[in-house]
C-alpha cells in the first residue's frame, strides 16, 4: 500500500537505499498534500506549486516526481483511495463474519471525508477538461471496482445469487449520494438514520 | 410553474401586458440557457455574457433580470428544478395508485440529465466560493425537500411508519449517487439493473 504501481516495477523491497526511502517519503508527502489541497481549494485552486509549498518540497522536486498537474492529482486520488481501501480491509480481517452494520458504516465513511471531496473536484473538473477526462474516467473505474470488491467481500455477498450484485452496487451508489449531500452542510444526523435503515434492507436482501 | 417566486408578488395573472409577457419569455430563455451552459462548461466557463449570447439577449437585458452571476445561476437551477418537479407530478396524476417502477425510474431520471449536471457544478463551486455557498446551500435544501415530498407522495409512503422516511431518503441519495456515476461515462446499463433491484427492495420495505 505504500508504493505506487509505477514504483513496483523499478525495484524490489530488498534493494531500498536511504536515498530511495527519502524519495518515497517525498512522494508520499506530495500525494497527501495534493488530496488535502484539492479537497479544500478545488481544481482551480490546486496547482503543483501550491502542493509543493504545502508539502515543504521544492517545485523542481515535485516536478521530478510528477511532470504534470494531471499526473500529480490523479496519482494523489489513487494513492489515498488505496490507503483507505487497505485500512478498511485491515479493520475487518474476519470479513463477512464481522458486524455488517460496522462494515456499511465504514464503507459510507469512504464517501464523506476529504478523499471523496478531492475526488469529486477531480471528477467535475474532468467533465469539462479534455486533458483530464480519460485519466479520471479510468481512475474512477479502477477505484470503483476495488471498492465494489471490498464491499462484496466484507458483506459476504454471494454474487451468484440474482440481485446480490445490484444490492451492493446500489448501496455504494447511495453512499456516493450521501457524500454529495455532505458537501455543503454537515449531514451526519440524517445520514446515520438513512444508513441504519438501508443496512437493514441490505441485510435482509442478502440473507433471503 | 412558469413564474419565479420573485415575480409572483409583483402582479396577478389578470394584469399581464404584452411587455410583461416578453419580459417573462426573456427571463425564461436566460434561465434555460444558464442551466445548459453550466452543464456543458461548468462554473468557471459560465458567465452572464456567455449565457446572454446563448439566449440571444443583450448583456444589459440579462443584467436587468439578474444583477449578479450568482443571481442568474441559482435562479436557473431553481427554475429548472421546479419545472422538472412539476413535470413528474403531471406524469403521475394518480400518485401512489400508479406504477411504482415507473415512479422510481422518473425520480432517478431527475439526477441523470443536464439539470443534475448543472446543479453539481454549482454545488462544487459553492463548496469553495464563499459568495455562492449560503445561496446554494439554501437552494439545495429547498429543492431536496420538494423532491422528497414528491417521492413520498408518488410512492405512497406512509412516513408515520418506522423506517419509511429513511427508505425514501436513501432511494433519493442512491439516485444522486447514480447521477454522479453518470458524469464521465454513460452508466445507463448498470444503472437500470441497480434501479430494478432497489425498486423491488423499496417496494417490499414500504409494503411490509
Amino acid at each position: 500500500m505504500d508504493r505506487s504501481p509505477g514504483e513496483r516495477t523499478d525495484r524490489s523491497a530488498g534493494e531500498r537505499t536511504p536515498k530511495q526511502d527519502r524519495s518515497r517519503a517525498t512522494r508520499r508527502r506530495l500525494l497527501e498534500a495534493a488530496v488535502a489541497c484539492l479537497a479544500e481549494r478545488g481544481w482551480a485552486g490546486s496547482t503543483v506549486s501550491v502542493v509543493a509549498e504545502r508539502a515543504g518540497v521544492s517545485r523542481g522536486a515535485a516536478q521530478h516526481h510528477f511532470p504534470t498537474r494531471e499526473d500529480l492529482f490523479t496519482a494523489a486520488v489513487e494513492y489515498v483511495a488505496e490507503e483507505r481501501s487497505g485500512a478498511i480491509r485491515a479493520l475487518f480481517p474476519q470479513g463477512a463474519a464481522g458486524d455488517r452494520r460496522a462494515v456499511v458504516a465504514a464503507l459510507v465513511d469512504l464517501y464523506t471525508g476529504p478523499l471523496f471531496r478531492a475526488a469529486l473536484h477531480l471528477w467535475v473538473a474532468a467533465s469539462n477538461e479534455e486533458q483530464l477526462r480519460p485519466r479520471v474516467t479510468e481512475l474512477e473505474a479502477r477505484v470503483g471496482r476495488e471498492t465494489h470488491r471490498i464491499a462484496v467481500d466484507l458483506l459476504g455477498a454471494d454474487e451468484s445469487r440474482p440481485g446480490a450484485r445490484e444490492t451492493v452496487q446500489g448501496l455504494l451508489d447511495m453512499a456516493r449520494g450521501l457524500g454529495l449531500a455532505n458537501l455543503l452542510t454537515d449531514d451526519q444526523g440524517r445520514r446515520e438514520k438513512v444508513v441504519a435503515q438501508w443496512t437493514a434492507l441490505v441485510e435482509s436482501a442478502l440473507r433471503d
